[in-house]
């Protein structure tokens, strides 16, 4: 392994922390109080890790290693009583960016640990890898009664998609050099979320229906 | 086996396609775009399926024949594109029947595999044969924002609870005409509710709750 | 093992009743059928333990016994018929009680099963207790459309959370007094729970967000 584990495991403590503050600021405007707010922050950081360990029936991931748990737990508190500071323009901005570095990170490491089991290849990293980035986010939204990001035009699922769909045919083809082209896969699409965020992109008209009778 | 499997898996992957068509039709009117429509697509064609799995501790079924992921796909594309020809009154009746024809044969086929696994019985395979008919379709309307269909008038669970019900009973007496037995409850639940989409049957009155305050 | 199976097995036989009963009272408001008022109430009643058995990788407990389905089953159908009779003042409260001691029993039961398993240690049994206590009615509000209980004032998932908390603390103090310390938390936990239910009893204002910007 080129790569130091350490580095991984800092990014995935800071996209949990990024996924945890962004979902307890995203359900605030619901009224929720603190055990709610910290179970949301929970959910939403581990929640789509989760779903993919069950459907690889593999064990839970953060069974082996509580410091997920306690990170999202303690950001979520955090978040919460701080959520006047965390809501000012550039807090906020620093999260969203994290987020998109989180989801960046965990969308391959989700692929790489369904291609490393050969499950339902070649599609499975693709679909697990979102999984594992996305799922947390919709449980939230499905628990806070908020509308999920399947029904926004925000360009947020394309990234992640492209960068799991890169990472599986990039492998394919340099399958010695997986840290590389993990590393370059993440680096990837967390530019292409990145600049989604800077400049308010969305998806593509050809995405959208055209004339569509309302 | 005396009926051929390429039967079997021909009407399922008619289902499929039935099932990630009225998926797509289903959530055009939330503003969805590409990205949403296939997720709604897909997860609506092997969500049952995928819950029924998990519940029986059994490899996911799709994770070794990626067919099922391949056609939801196609289909979810197909129909959002094409939402205006798939909403003319012929091709959503036709739809319509197909999804019955899905539903008829998915809960049959989640009653036997669990009957097969000897979990739960006698009441397992009607439980698990329903969740693989309407697992999907529930999870659809859950990340879409919309009314489940246990709050819909339409006869829809009805016809499937009987035909697992009656699959359960049959083949505890004719244990030796599995496949036929198989075939009949599938037609017999599939033309009970082709009946009630063309007659617009809704659930009998004792089953509704009468003199209901508002 | 000091005190009988029996009664553990009565009291969850009653917990399951209440969950049942609660559930279709929570979804008649919503019009529901008689076959979504069972779904809902074998749903409540079952969920949170069969989450819990899906992250534990434990066969779902329900497989192996299934009079917890029968009894929700025929808890449903009776609450269903007889709302008028199950909303009077004193059924209602009856209920509501034994909701108290449902979930106050629930939690213990599911924290210890972690537990004994070592999942997750020490978290994992205050968390996989409560999901097992909650569970069942997040997944019932979610599949309703109602407001899950994260939005909500009431007192509920407050004392479940100290009950499996101190459980799993007293537990570490007391290894060889099991039966003892899980009968006293559990006892503990309904009547915090049940306190907050006769005082109409809010989280409080230190677990609020203060001058919150409506």
């Amino acid at each position: 392994m080129y790569v130091p584990e350490f580095y991984y495991y800092a990014l995935g403590m800071a996209g949990t922390v990024a996924f945890a503050v962004t979902a307890v600021l995203a359900v605030i405007p619901k009224d929720i109080d603190l055990f709610g707010a910290c179970v949301m922050g929970i959910v939403t950081s581990v929640g789509g890790g989760t779903i993919r360990d069950i459907l690889l029936d593999q064990p839970i991931f953060w069974g082996n290693d509580l410091n997920y748990i306690w990170v999202a737990l303690v950001s979520s508190i955090v978040a919460f009583y701080g959520n006047r500071l965390m809501e000012r323009r550039y807090v906020y901005s620093t999260m969203l960016y994290l987020d998109g570095l989180g989801v960046a990170m965990f969308v391959i490491q989700g692929a790489e640990k369904t291609r490393a089991l050969e499950f339902a290849m070649p599609a499975g990293p693709v679909l697990l890898g979102l999984t594992t980035a996305i799922g947390g986010g919709v449980i939230r939204d499905v628990l806070a009664g908020n509308t999920t990001l399947f029904m926004k035009k925000e360009l947020y699922a394309v990234p992640l998609t492209l960068g799991a769909f890169l990472y599986t045919v990039l492998l394919n083809v340099f399958p010695n050099h997986m840290s590389l082209v993990g590393i370059g896969c993440a680096v990837l699409t967390f530019l292409f979320r990145a600049a989604a965020i800077h400049w308010k992109l969305h998806v593509p008209k050809w995405m959208l229906l055209r004339g569509k009778k309302e």
